[in-house]
């Protein structure tokens, strides 16, 4: 879901036009709507507050089936809305999947899709509760996850405050250049990225960082949203550099699925959590509500619109 | 979600090859998966089981732009979520929103359609909490709606003991007597179907019915269903037709969106609930399981079925 949030660009104009109609009612137990890794929904008389996230996945726009097997088209397609959970340091508690299946795809192909998407549902303890199924032209499938945490606890993307150090797990990059015909562990990056799961309850119930999100989109368009939510600046230098991935990639590419987080100086995380580097890259100042510097000049986001005309 | 049911059609082989890959983890909240008109989840201390369902709406699958208009495509997304909580006797609580938007669609024809989806969120308290945005050729949108009942109160498919009375809401056949081209009234239906939310609370409240689910495939099919997931069959008689639509399209006819229901005959519900008729239609038998005779003679289902061979 980290696309519908409001911002400057094309995709974001619709979004603050979709904003602006939203009307909630009065009592409704929606604490966060549109804006963030996920909405957050507080049932009643609950000790958790519940994380909803859900993400398309669409034939030759996020993926192509001539470079993509269905075992990962699968796995992906569930990958994507558990990133959405790690990132508020959720536990997944299930998922939706919505399936709309072309001709072209053999029942051994959807056989296959569904043990990609099982492979990882097992893993990490997200049963399957339901969905719907079409036919269509191309293969197009949204995959709703629900996540949960004690209440009030989701780590948000509005609580970075200046001076609060910026982090990333992991090296940025690696799926950009898996996407740009990358091999080895690239293309694995790509085609199979981690969910950061652990690392998000760490986050949450250990480092009680201020603010986080995945890298979905890029950390140049990342950062900017997760500023503008905060109302706050950023200062940085340039982050760690998947093996073989360019700097470029590093700071624009999307989907590498690492975990973006604040947090005050004080609170000195650990080098890294479960062998994953966690790297600090800057600070949160108060200036312009969504400027990013990289080593002192404007960092513009470069990352991928659907809605930019071209 | 009427579709995910497993059942006697190739596309409900594919539901049970996935059904058999489900794990449910111990100790999870999820009493009800994949089968019903929702998935039932239990959250941690609440006083509520909530409902979840899913919808995809597809270009030149489910309508078509030449025929439908902008604001009955948003409307219609929503309706079909809608009512499956309808048939748990649910309160919806919030919706969210995948849409892959099409270059042949307009700002204004997105404005539009974010009209006919607000005009029917709004009506029924049902805010939109997120989602998704992406482009693609053809429109596609998966619509998820959660509501709410009391704990353990969720009317299921799985409800209907013999000696049951069997009724429906309203006259059927006429959203397919609107998708042959029948005008006024019945178009409407096909357009705008109305989701019987209040009715819906009214059979788990007052008439503490059995079971229930919506008629969105056809009464045949949507009634096999419900004696499927009940373990029981059905005696019928024709059901109240729809003006000028025919006996078959009453009888198989999809997307009406009326409400099925079984009740003990002493529960003897009012002849109309706010003006809608609920007609009495036949009676649950102990036979085979999911055999449906009418007029005492074989009713198969004819209902449309996506993924049944040409």
């Amino acid at each position: 879901m980290g696309q519908m949030v409001a911002g400057k660009s094309s995709e974001e104009t619709i979004v603050r036009r979709i904003i602006k109609r939203v009307r909630i009612p009065p009592g409704s137990g929606l604490k966060v709507g549109i804006g963030d890794d996920c909405a957050v929904f507080r049932p009643r008389g609950s000790a958790d507050d519940l994380l909803f996230t859900t993400d398309l996945l669409l034939e030759d726009v996020h993926f192509r089936r001539e470079t993509h097997s269905a075992e990962d088209v699968g796995y992906k397609a569930l990958a994507r809305g558990l990133s959405d959970i790690a990132a508020m340091g959720g536990d997944p508690r299930f998922c939706l999947l919505s399936l709309a299946i072309p001709r072209w795809a053999s029942p051994a192909w959807v056989d296959r899709f569904y043990r990609g998407f099982f492979g990882l549902a097992g893993k990490t303890a997200t049963p399957l509760a339901g969905g719907d199924l079409a036919r269509s032209r191309r293969l197009a499938c949204d995959v709703i996850v629900c996540g949960a945490v004690p209440r009030n606890s989701a780590l948000l993307r509005s609580g970075a405050r200046p001076g609060d150090a910026i982090y990333v797990s992991g090296l940025l990059g690696g799926s950009a250049l898996g996407l740009a015909g990358g091999k080895g562990r690239a293309r694995k990056r790509h085609l199979r990225p981690e969910p950061r799961l652990a690392l998000g309850k760490f986050l949450r119930e250990k480092l009680h960082a201020h603010a986080a999100m995945d890298l979905s989109d890029g950390l140049s368009l990342d950062l900017r949203r997760m500023c503008l939510a905060s109302g706050v600046s950023a200062e940085i230098e340039a982050p760690p550099v998947f093996p073989g991935a360019s700097r470029k990639q590093a700071l624009h590419g999307g989907e590498d699925y690492e975990l973006l987080f604040v947090a005050p100086p004080a609170s000195n995380p650990p080098s890294d959590f479960e062998g994953l580097p966690l790297t600090r890259i800057g600070t949160i100042t108060a200036g312009r509500a969504g400027a990013v510097r990289l080593s002192g000049r404007p960092l513009a986001p470069l990352a991928f619109d659907h809605f930019r005309r071209p």
